[in-house]
C-alpha cells in the first residue's frame, strides 16, 4: 500500500508544511519506504520528482523540503512495494500528456486479476496494477472525446464512470490532475479539508511543528488538501464515503460523485478442489 | 539557441563532471541562463528534472551537482530562449511514452514556417518549435511502426528520413533517448567523444577542473560524450558534419547517416512589394 496527498489551490500556494509531515510517514512515523514521488503544476506543465529512496533520506526531498515550489496543484505519493519492483519506473505519480496537458496520477491500494485491454496509446513503463489503472483511465477519456478536449464536467463525468469499473478489482484510491483540477477518488481511505480565510493554526500529526497560517495567507487564498490520513491533529478533515468522486477546482469543491463499487469475486474453486471441499 | 548535453554509457555512470562544466554556460561562461533540465534514464524509465531559473543559481541543479545519479542514458539542455517563454512547460527535455518506455528529446536550433500536422497522439503542452518537432518525429514512429517496437536499428533510420524534413525549417541539433540508445542529430554544432579504458585526464573548459577518470573508472566502463562545444580542452572532440544522425548504444557508435537538409526557401515576396523593387 502507499499514501497520497494532493493540494488544490485558487492561488500557487507552497505545500511544504504538509510535505514535511507526509514525507515522516516514509519511514518514521510509517514504513511507506519504498520510494516517493511529487509533481507540481506550472499551467499545463509540470515539474515531476521521482525516487526509489525512502522520502526521509532523499538528498532531493531534503532539497524541496527547503525551496518550496508554489503551485495551484501538486500531487505526492510515497510508496510501499505490494506489486513492482523498488524501481524508478514504478513510483508514483506517472505523467502523460493528453490534449496538450500533462497529466499526473498517483494510486494507493492494490488491484487484483486486474488487466485491461490497452489500444497502445498509453501503456505502462512499470509493473504496476497503478500504471496499468491510469493507462486505462486516459485510455477512456480519449475514446470518449477523441482530440476535442472536453470541460472539467465532462472529464469528472467519464471518471465516475471509469472509476468503478477499475475499483471492482480491489482497493483503489487515486488523485489525477492536469492542472485545471484535482480529482480524487477512494473506496478505502482518503481524507480532505479546506483551508480559507480568516486562516487559522494548524499542527502536524507525524511531527511537533505547527503553522499559523494566517500570518502568510492572504484573504483570496484558499488550499484544499486531501490525504489518505489527516495530517493535522486540530483540524476538522472529512473522509471520503467507498465510492466517492471529488473534484476539486481553484480550492473549491466543485464537482461530486457517489459511485457504487461492486467487487469481483474471485475465480471459483475449480471442480476437483470444490468436490473435496463438500466431501469434507 | 540553446546547448546540449548527453551521455550514453555501457554501465551507470555519474555525470556530475561534465554537468558542472556544462552548467556553468547557464550564466557564468555562457548565457544560456532561461531554464535547464536533465533526464537520467533508469531501464525503461527516467527521472526527469526541469526548471526555470538559470542552471547556476537552482537549487535542484546544484543538489544535482552534490548528489550524482547514475545512469547508463542521460540528455541535458540549458535554455536561451527564441520561440516560447520562460515557463516550465517550454523547458527542456521532453518526455513522452511510446511502445511502454519513457523518450527524451531536447532540441537547440531554430526552425521557422513549421507547423507539422499532428495527429492528436502527442500534442506540444508548450509554445516551442523544438516541442512541435518532437511531437512529429514521435507520430513519425508511431505512423510506421504502429504498436510493434522495433528494434534499434529500425528506429534509426526512421529518424534519418525524418530528421532532414524537420531540418529544412532551420536548425536542427537534437538528442532522443528511449533508455536503450542516444540518437543525436547536427545541422549546424554538436561535438561527441568516447572515453574507454585505459581511461586519462580530462580538463573542463568552462572552469579550473580536472578529473583522472583512470582513479574512478573500470575497464567495462565506456562511456559517450555529446555536447554543442566541447566540454573539455585535452581530449579529442569530433565535430557533427551538418546533416549527420549518430546512434549511440552502450558506450559505442552504432549507427551512423548522412542525411541531405534542403531548406526551404522563404516565401517569396508579394507581387506589389516584388514590382515595386523592380522598379527601383
Amino acid at each position: 500500500m502507499c499514501q497520497l496527498l494532493g493540494m488544490n489551490c485558487a492561488t500557487p500556494t507552497d505545500i511544504t508544511f504538509s510535505f514535511k509531515g507526509f514525507s515522516q510517514r516514509a519511514g518514521v512515523t510509517s514504513d511507506h519506504a519504498d520510494g516517493w514521488g511529487i509533481a507540481f503544476f506550472e499551467n499545463k506543465a509540470c515539474r515531476l520528482f521521482i525516487d526509489n529512496q525512502s522520502a526521509v533520506n532523499s538528498p532531493i526531498a531534503d532539497c524541496l523540503r527547503r525551496n518550496p515550489i508554489k503551485s495551484k496543484n501538486v500531487i505526492a505519493h510515497i510508496r510501499k512495494a505490494t506489486q513492482g519492483n523498488i524501481e524508478v519506473e514504478n513510483s508514483h505519480p506517472f505523467m502523460r500528456e493528453l490534449w496538450g496537458r500533462h497529466w499526473i496520477f498517483a494510486h494507493n491500494g492494490d488491484l487484483k486479476n486486474y488487466a485491461p485491454v490497452l489500444n497502445g496509446t498509453y501503456l505502462p513503463v512499470g509493473t504496476t496494477d497503478s500504471e496499468l489503472a491510469y493507462c486505462a483511465l486516459l485510455q477512456g477519456l480519449r475514446d470518449r472525446f477523441g482530440n476535442n478536449e472536453p470541460d472539467l464536467a465532462e472529464i469528472f463525468s467519464v471518471l465516475a464512470e471509469l472509476a468503478p469499473t477499475i475499483a471492482a478489482h480491489g482497493t483503489f484510491n487515486f488523485m489525477l490532475s492536469n492542472g485545471q483540477a484535482l480529482f480524487a477518488y477512494a473506496t478505502t481511505n482518503l481524507h480532505w479539508l479546506i483551508r480559507s480565510w480568516p486562516f487559522s493554526q494548524a499542527h502536524l500529526v507525524d511531527m511537533d511543528l505547527d503553522i499559523d497560517f494566517s500570518h502568510y495567507a492572504k484573504p483570496d487564498d484558499r488550499v484544499a488538501v486531501i490525504a489518505t490520513e489527516p495530517l493535522t491533529d486540530n483540524e476538522q478533515w472529512t473522509a471520503f464515503t467507498s465510492g466517492e468522486l471529488l473534484g476539486f477546482e481553484n480550492g473549491h469543491l466543485r464537482y461530486q460523485a457517489q459511485t457504487h463499487v461492486k467487487l469481483i469475486e474471485p475465480p471459483t474453486q475449480p471442480v476437483q478442489e470444490q468436490a473435496f471441499a463438500n466431501a469434507v
